[in-house]
């Protein structure tokens, strides 16, 4: 095949796989794209980048294009469904799947194929959205590098000696590379923001309950949320749309054509001096502190605020509910002990951790919801949204376990986890948006907080900022590989 | 003082102190006694046989008579607040009392006066009822003989060297001795139920959630309810009026006057084959079957029911919830392992039992509930209510910590507490209701268990049962004490 041609197609494809929802819904509808096409593209992308990202863990081709085929044909007949008709996505792989193995990124479940689709598979089913495959994660979510022992590891599209972050690490690289136009992950820790924030794209978690977790294999019960990883806040809405259950007032429901009606008219972000920004790296602080001074040069109120209880209320109670809850599962379902040599070291060593937390530590954890949820519902009485980092570093090398922070030693873990777990607790919703890129090409995103069933202004709040930017539109500089 | 009149005023303050709270409301009512005659009664009896039963721990006379003479200032005046107005109660000495020290049976709140009335003394001061004083109990409600190593054991009215059950022992002696009308109890794991069938009365553990429990020491959180103690089902519903919050369906608010029209027209009554007849003293299992004899001969079907699922259920799922919630309790107020030295030996044991319950085994337990839940939901579809023993056996000795059933041992605690836990566990609301009296003359009694918000209809079915008996207007060989 003449290189020429082939670098055409390549760039076609690559226009098309990289479309936001948005833009692919007007043409799909105006019939000036098929779903054929779309899909077509993608799995292109996939053929030639998954081997080296490693997103997927399950490709399913033959499906993908009869569904496209399938939904060409309703298209043409003008039967519409909306604006994820024909759209290519993915589906973390913990998330149950109709006839489409779920391993969960484990040996145990590597056979696994689920006899239901969960609530997040069929609604999306619903909304006319064509799934192209599963994404790996770190072994059954629990885990924040994506360093997977059994599938191998996640790597990040902009350096791929880096982690992609996790567990819902292949969803952000697929994404963010254009193998699929949007994917949903989990997040107990921070498993869709960290991963969103590490690979450059947009990642939310709802408030708890928004989404229901019906059919995605449980983390830990109390802290589990599921939702959308896309390209913008804009293609965030519109998976959410698909994805929310009702809200208290159906007011909040978010609508992504209407985005801009959602921002405050006085914008106030909430900027906290404690526990956010304390050990965060400096490059990263720096590219906050920009994106704060962009609110403010749109007009946003920037007000500094207190969160002294969170710090003694999360440690070590998130933790151990965490630790507690997952082993409980893995106990319920006959995985562990019983198959404890099937787990990889980290996963193996958390589950057995889990087995010695005492339920009065578990139950004095729960207390101190309150305490934390506190001062989050004080600072919204003054501000629409808290802005923060989503983590305190850009993606770390694969392998590595420990990093530096000011000269301050730190694990891996911790340090991803610990921007990301408080709204896991109190179950406020949180969306990652990228916000620029460290001297080594490393995307760095920040978090914006918002009181319960606010992710109608949230959205609003990041889209407004992508409006004044262009970092969720960079590319990365992904190899171009031959295929045959 | 002349014995011939001192028997006649002893005769005739017994009458008024067993008046039923009907009878005694339409007395107050139409002005022919007046509350302070009525306080006076009790205050009487209390001062002439608390010395023997050691039923209360603090006594409030004369604050009770200032509470009477105001009551019947009130009457007087037409303003009658209803069938509570002017009527002598008792409370447990764990609820809290504004004022009034609140001991919960314990060394460490000795001496606690509380700042505030618990929701439920708030809401009998708000119906007009005159508190006499408040109760022994097992220390802290954690145990079921009321053997209390700070205040005295709580002796039992039908025999002195009997314990009353616990852990509301000094209100369901008081009841039953006439020293009060009635009195509320809590029941963590037969706390009510336990001491009312030892005593010889009424006591109604309710559905979870509809007696409030703020204001209580707590034992365990998700096992903790308050219910009243009384003579009569009757009586029990009046107080129940006064304590309940808001029912889901307000057509199934108990009302003391309508309790006939309560009761199903065709009543079915499950009896269960496992599990609340395994080691029950045959002397307890014949009176039962005597009480469903009866219930039959007023045109009762009787059902056999199966519950095949509650023993594996129960055990020990609902040990480590109370094991572990009691000992968060009191290691959150700083009073364990602190001042372990002030507990009594037995409290003190479980306390450090509940310290090294897991978290797993806790969330598994909790995880049990559906299956216990299950076999009570799927016998309701087939009967109005369950019949069972309140307690295998009648009351044991003080001191004794060891019984036998049919050749068989077990603790005291197990024997008491293995019939009543179900419902703690549950949230199913249950009644224990008199059935006739041991060869040495010791109360026994059937628990009616309901679905959900049924008791309406189980205080029905236990006034039917009351109507063809006379097991509740016994009153106990009490001594004849000679005052000054």
């Amino acid at each position: 095949m003449p290189p020429a041609r082939s670098s055409t197609n390549e760039a076609a494809q690559g226009d098309l796989a990289f479309l936001s929802i948005d833009q692919a819904a007007k043409l799909l509808e105006k019939k000036e794209i098929s779903p054929v096409e779309l899909v077509e593209a993608c799995l292109a992308r996939i053929e030639r980048l998954n081997p080296h990202l490693n997103s997927f863990i399950t490709v399913i081709p033959d499906r993908a294009r009869r569904e496209a085929r399938a939904a060409q044909r309703d298209i043409a007949r003008a039967k519409w469904k909306g604006p994820l008709h024909g759209i290519p996505i993915s589906l973390k792989d913990n998330i149950w799947s109709r006839g489409i193995r779920t391993t969960a990124g484990s040996k145990i479940l590597a056979d696994f194929v689920p006899k239901a689709d969960s609530d997040v598979a069929a609604r999306l089913k619903r909304a006319g959205a064509i799934l192209l495959g599963k994404t790996n994660l770190h072994e059954f979510a629990y885990g924040v590098t994506n360093d997977n022992p059994h599938f191998g590891p996640a790597r990040n599209p902009w350096n791929r000696e880096r982690i992609t972050g996790g567990s819902s690490g292949g969803s952000a690289a697929a994404v963010a590379s254009g193998m699929c136009l949007a994917s949903v992950g989990s997040d107990t820790g921070g498993s869709i923001r960290i991963p969103s924030a590490l690979c450059g794209v947009a990642g939310l978690k709802p408030t708890f309950g928004l989404v229901s977790v019906q059919g995605i294999v449980p983390l830990a019960g109390s802290l589990d949320h599921a939702g959308p990883i896309a390209r913008s806040a804009t293609d965030v809405c519109v998976i959410l749309e698909a994805l929310a259950g009702e809200y208290p007032r159906p007011a909040a429901r978010p609508d992504y054509r209407k985005l801009r009606r959602m921002l405050p008219k006085r914008l106030r972000l909430g900027w906290p001096d404690e526990y956010f920004f304390d050990r965060v790296d400096a490059e990263v602080r720096r590219l906050i502190e920009d994106a704060v001074a962009i609110f403010q040069s749109v007009g946003a109120e920037i007000k500094k605020v207190k969160m002294p209880r969170l710090k003694a209320a999360l440690l070590p109670a998130t933790n151990d509910i965490a630790l507690a809850e997952a082993t409980l599962y893995h106990e319920s379902q006959g995985y562990f002990p019983a198959r404890a040599a099937d787990y990889g070291d980290d996963v193996r060593k958390r589950l057995e951790l889990g087995a010695q937390v005492s339920a009065v530590d578990y139950l004095r954890g729960l207390a101190k919801k309150r305490d934390a949820e506190a001062d989050f519902e004080r600072v919204f009485e003054r501000a629409d949204a808290i802005v923060a980092p989503s983590t305190p570093i850009a993606a770390p090398r694969i392998g590595e376990t420990e990093i530096k922070i000011d000269g301050e030693k730190e694990t891996v873990r911790s340090a991803l986890v610990r921007l990301n777990r408080p709204v896991n607790f109190t179950g406020h919703p949180a969306i990652s948006v990228p916000c620029g890129f460290t001297q080594d090409g490393l995307p760095v995103a920040m978090q914006l907080i918002g009181p319960r069933w606010s992710e109608a202004r949230l959205l609003a709040i990041a889209a407004a900022y992508e409006n004044a930017t262009e970092w969720h539109q960079r590319r990365p500089p992904l190899p171009i590989v031959w295929s045959g």
